[in-house]
């Protein structure tokens, strides 16, 4: 076997073997040198200060401490950050760009659970399955046998706003299905929405004249409660808003009031403030549908994770380039 | 235009028009004579003798009078009856297939939302997500950030009970996710589970290697609790099953006495009985999630439907056979 480069792990320890269970660990070892037993919860540890002088990459995850000059200085022929969860902005500086580090995120991976609950929660909600069974458990009338108007996926109208990794992955899943999905997002263009297969809508249009409205936006300051009340009056009668994103992106005030009047649904994965205070209105609202923030990798898709970091080292020991690498001028206006 | 056979309506006389909402009767009238506002109700009904006298086609869905020797003797031009709805068991007897008249149905277009039903099910199940909706509500404790071994859609193990319409377009939609699928069915041999993509095992190893069961099979006499306290003890800790078939098919008191353990969770679209009494346990337990049969076609999903008998209706008049022809011999064994 030839020399493996030197790699340690930088992450919460206890998530180690999950992230990295038996299998993924053995297929991230054909490539690099790495110790599971060995972690960095700080780049000052000197117990760390050899193998940190030798390490090439570092294999982080949720609880990687930041990556600042000092941690950088410490290791020195550092080439490459392999990140086996979502977002690298809580740990990147712009020192780690500054010394031409690669960055290689699992935020792909970190999609598909994400968007597998909104897909989930589409098909649902364009029946009120979940209204349905609350009414059935608390009243015990079962539903006559009646056509209701209204409901049905059949041609259902799906407004995903964000065309992020999250929102182009659900309008993938929503293929099989006869709904009619549109997208708006400020950074996309009409030929990118026609490659998605997507019609292209401003903000209002799609709140306008969608059934279902799903969020995949990233919280930044131009998106915080991009849906407030004057978007929340766009939505017609009887539609949903489900939030899987950040809450950051919803004034939970006016939707209270909204949701309060019956005119709409809400599927909350995300909140604000998260979580809710124990008074909260969303918690009884019989038309929301509060989640504790659990729609991202949980259980066994942390190891999907550790599977992308894996096959991202191979590519590197091979001189190929990420696959999955992060570029900081996107970075600016992600999550 | 050429001269259009006369066709009629046999149904509930309020579902024509949401079953055939004005573009699908527009596509209906474009092969076929037909009256909406004309519907049998009684085959006897002498204001309708001269028009039944005439008719070649029957457009039936839920309502339908039998169609015994004296209502098609009034009737002596019939050659196809076109079902907007699932099974045809309820109205077309013996007398239908004697005279050599071609039945069709739409119970493939009634797969589709049934199958997105038990798609969503299961997304939602691999990680508890209704449980942990309902811990919030009642409790208002958000859960912490650890990873919770046991959970997670990655690689997790679908058996899927009876290869019937539905359980096939289930097969076909969980493709895109990384699931593992298997079948169990007595009328499948091992090529034709091949061509399906899936393992074909018996009833019980599929039972003991599956963490999410899911029912497709019909109500018949051998299907009568085919799913009873032997066949639930068989099942993983933390298993799931689904039912959307018919609650004939699960013994209700041993599944009651097995949930109360909290060893198994439920999700059932139908029970038996029908509706639950409402004393019924399972309104209450924690891992018992009930809906008011609801899965298969509900609002607009109806007009899906009159969209295959529509189909159907232009593939005859062409002189075709029909996609979606009923075969005796298979009724017997379906639903």
């Amino acid at each position: 076997m030839p020399e493996r480069p030197q790699a340690l792990f930088a992450m919460t320890p206890e998530n180690v073997p999950r992230v990295f269970p038996p299998r993924v660990l053995a297929r991230l070892r054909e490539s690099v040198d790495i110790d599971p037993a060995r972690v960095v919860r700080d780049f000052a540890d000197p117990a760390l200060r050899d193998v940190l002088a030798r390490t090439e990459i570092l294999v982080t995850g949720w609880g990687c401490p930041r990556l600042d000059g000092a941690a950088l200085d410490a290791a020195p022929g550092l080439r490459a950050v392999l990140h086996s969860a979502g977002s690298v902005k809580g740990f990147v500086t712009p020192e780690v760009w500054r010394r031409g580090i690669a960055v290689s995120s699992a935020a792909a991976a970190n999609a598909v659970p994400v968007a597998e609950y909104t897909l989930a929660m589409i098909l649902l909600a364009g029946k009120d399955v979940l209204g349905a069974r609350d009414r059935l458990r608390t009243g015990r009338v079962f539903p006559g046998w009646e056509i209701v108007p209204g409901i049905g996926n059949h041609g259902r109208r799906v407004g995903v706003v964000g065309a992020s990794r999250i929102g182009r992955r659900l309008l993938q899943l929503l293929r099989p299905f006869d709904l009619r999905p549109s997208l708006t997002d400020p950074y996309v263009d009409e030929a990118s929405a026609a490659a998605l297969g997507v019609p292209l809508l401003s903000l209002d249009d799609l709140l306008r004249g969608s059934d279902i409205v799903t969020l995949h936006a990233p919280a930044t300051p131009r998106t915080r409660r991009l849906i407030g009340r004057r978007e929340l009056a766009l939505m017609p009668d009887g539609a949903v808003l489900i939030n899987t994103a950040r809450g950051h992106l919803v004034d939970h005030e006016a939707l209270i009031a909204e949701l309060r009047t019956g005119r709409l649904t809400a599927v909350l994965d995300v909140t604000d403030p998260e979580p809710l205070p124990p008074d909260s209105p969303l918690y009884d609202l019989p038309n929301a549908f509060v989640t504790p923030h659990l729609a991202g990798s949980q259980g066994n898709e942390v190891s999907r994770l550790g599977s992308v970091v894996a096959q991202e080292a191979a590519r590197l020991v091979a001189g190929e380039p990420p696959a999955h690498g992060v570029d900081p001028a996107v970075l600016e206006r992600e999550a």
